[in-house]
């Protein structure tokens, strides 16, 4: 008897996240838990001018089938701003539409991975990424965070004994640390991931949100060629158009379109340029500082609160951008035991041990400040306190 | 020295179509090669009054992440169409949406191919799916199509032989050949896929688009749990959303769902919300007979200018719906030569071996007549005949 799915969905882990925003559902609990970005700040006025122009104005063409690689002025507009933001000149026909980034992680590991080829990734690491690279079933090889970035000397141990095809990072405001690799840090990855030809997937969802500091650059300045970037419209104009790219060089990325075309054959075009309308039209600038300010002044509230309200031993990052920060409990508490007792004093977050493929981290959580207003940031982080006091004490 | 890309890369045909597609960008060229709706009957009024009302009531949350299955009323609303037009009882927990249907062949491929497996394809088959299936590098078994469906004599011999998983069919006006499997066909092919526990997925993209005769049962009916089913709303309102489902019975949809969430979470949410609120604010079966009408109008057409027109030993289908009728030229007779001097008088389509996994096909060809109004109908065929004639006659 043949068995009915393939092997590779044996290895997916289920999305914990996922079950557990089911649980806090319920609109009284206050939810550190979620991943959302602030529906007050999407530009609905503006999305709706948008769509009637691009109707009015081309509307079979709107309609109709499309080219794989995408709408050719949003791929400029991309360029272009890559170039403004950052120096970094790349070219259009580098740059593929994708279906948010994560359709870019998936796209990536069907154009890259064999099975059994080596993926670093960081500990604590995106969900997404691991679940979508896990289909094609590599080996991981998951790298410590520290505070200005990823531990060096257990990188080159990576690098050295294994040879990994792929890094995935998130080198700005990283999902689930809000931890930032500092310039230096860069550098020193830059060269051990030049001395072992490997990839390195920069994914840069948070890049724009930074409320703190000076930008870093791009790895892509020390890595050039080998370097991926991967971008997302969700988290400064809206996340439900699944809009976001992939970008990296021509021997690559004509590889990628292929995938791309035999996956879905295009992104949804309608939603294509209606982004795009709304990108020329408006100043996106604005925008996105608007979304800046008030992420900042939630994320100051938040860490304000928890000096407050924590006790002393329990240590946390403080993001320079982003929507998330991490905590860490005394060894000796599990999060997860936390989270039930979280959960009747109507207060949730995520635990943090999803976060590490090769386990630990079964006393750290993740806490997201983008969703919820300050009022609720001290009430939901006053009661979140009082339950870790009764463990510690207990 | 590592690859840098996965082999199942190199297993992959590059779209000879779309290679086509850009030598007939000319618009002076009369094009029986795509296969594209017509836009004239994009609802773009519709559509726009619908993208107003779905971001004037609910515009936070239509631009906001969603879930992974898609939008529940939309769901609803694809299985009790299934009920009203087939009499097929399907829970909208078993719907789910996805990118077109070129994402749900993916999807398919994805949870259920191991590397190796076997996978009945139609001979000549639909490119679309044997790339998307190529990347999880089965074995392809191709049947021929005769008059009236699938040759079940070969079929019975292949799937007696070898462990088929899949077998990949468009029953309803078959792109490329517009081929109609007819009910006794069905049985027969149903009767055998029973015995030897082979998954029929069933794409319809056409179904609804039936000019001449009667509907004829979907597999569904003798089969049951081992259809899956494909719908797409590409070819009745407009492929540029992208929007189309994949229907299969719960302990199957649940493992699938899990590949569409690491592969791009969800599709595109306000397209979705765009999408059903057009449905229930309009006559969706007055705006598909307006469409059967028009395309029933050109087949006409093009079917009387080729019996005006072609040799009479030029063979050729009478599709009773869809958008592509297949001719077969003499033996001797390459369709690849017919279409470079043919593009010389103005007119193309998409020559026939492409489709034939195993090779052969070299003197058949595909036209489309959905895109191409009646008068240039006539021209372009009359063009084709003329260099036709030159090739049977040197």
């Amino acid at each position: 008897m043949r068995n009915l799915f393939a092997d590779r969905i044996n290895d997916i882990p289920k999305s914990f996240i996922r079950e557990i925003l089911k649980v806090v559902d319920d609109p009284e609990i206050i939810s550190f838990a979620g991943g959302l970005p602030n529906p007050d700040f999407f530009p609905v006025e503006e999305i709706k001018k948008a769509s009637i122009k691009v109707l009015e104005e081309d509307g079979s063409n709107v309609l109709q089938y499309s080219t794989t690689e995408g709408y050719l002025p949003l791929r400029e507009y991309i360029a272009d701003r890559y170039f403004k933001r950052q120096g970094l000149k790349i070219n259009p026909e580098e740059i593929l539409i994708t279906n948010g980034s994560q359709q870019g992680l998936d796209l990536i590991a069907k154009t890259f991975l064999n099975e059994g080829d080596g993926v670093i990734i960081e500990e604590p690491g995106y969900l997404g990424a691991i679940q979508s690279f896990s289909f094609y079933r590599p080996e991981f090889f998951s790298i410590p965070l520290l505070e200005d970035g990823i531990d060096i000397e257990i990188l080159k141990d990576a690098v050295v004994k294994n040879d990994c095809k792929l890094f995935y990072g998130v080198p700005n405001f990283q999902n689930p640390s809000g931890i930032t690799y500092s310039e230096e840090n860069r550098r020193e990855v830059a060269k051990l991931l030049a001395e072992s030809n490997t990839i390195f997937i920069e994914d840069d969802p948070y890049g724009e949100l930074r409320f703190i500091g000076e930008d870093v650059p791009s790895m892509k300045n020390p890595l050039e060629d080998n370097t991926i970037l991967l971008g997302s419209f969700s988290k400064i104009v809206a996340p439900g158009f699944r809009l976001g790219w992939v970008c990296m060089n021509k021997d690559k990325i004509d590889k990628v379109i292929v995938a791309k075309q035999a996956s879905d054959l295009h992104s949804n075009y309608f939603a294509q340029r209606v982004i795009y309308q709304y990108l020329i039209d408006n100043d996106i600038d604005q925008h996105i500082s608007r979304i800046k300010e008030a992420y900042g002044r939630q994320r100051e509230k938040m860490l304000n609160s928890i000096r407050k309200y924590f006790p002393s031993e329990i240590s946390f990052t403080e993001p320079e951008g982003g929507m998330f920060l991490w905590v860490s409990l005394p060894e000796r508490i599990s999060s997860l035991e936390l989270f039930d007792m979280a959960i009747k004093e109507k207060v949730a977050f995520v635990p943090g041990s999803p976060f590490y493929v090769n386990g630990g981290g079964k006393n750290t959580l993740r806490l997201n400040y983008s969703n919820v207003d300050e009022a609720k940031i001290e009430v939901g982080i006053k009661a979140l306190a009082k339950v870790i006091k009764r463990v510690i004490n207990r």
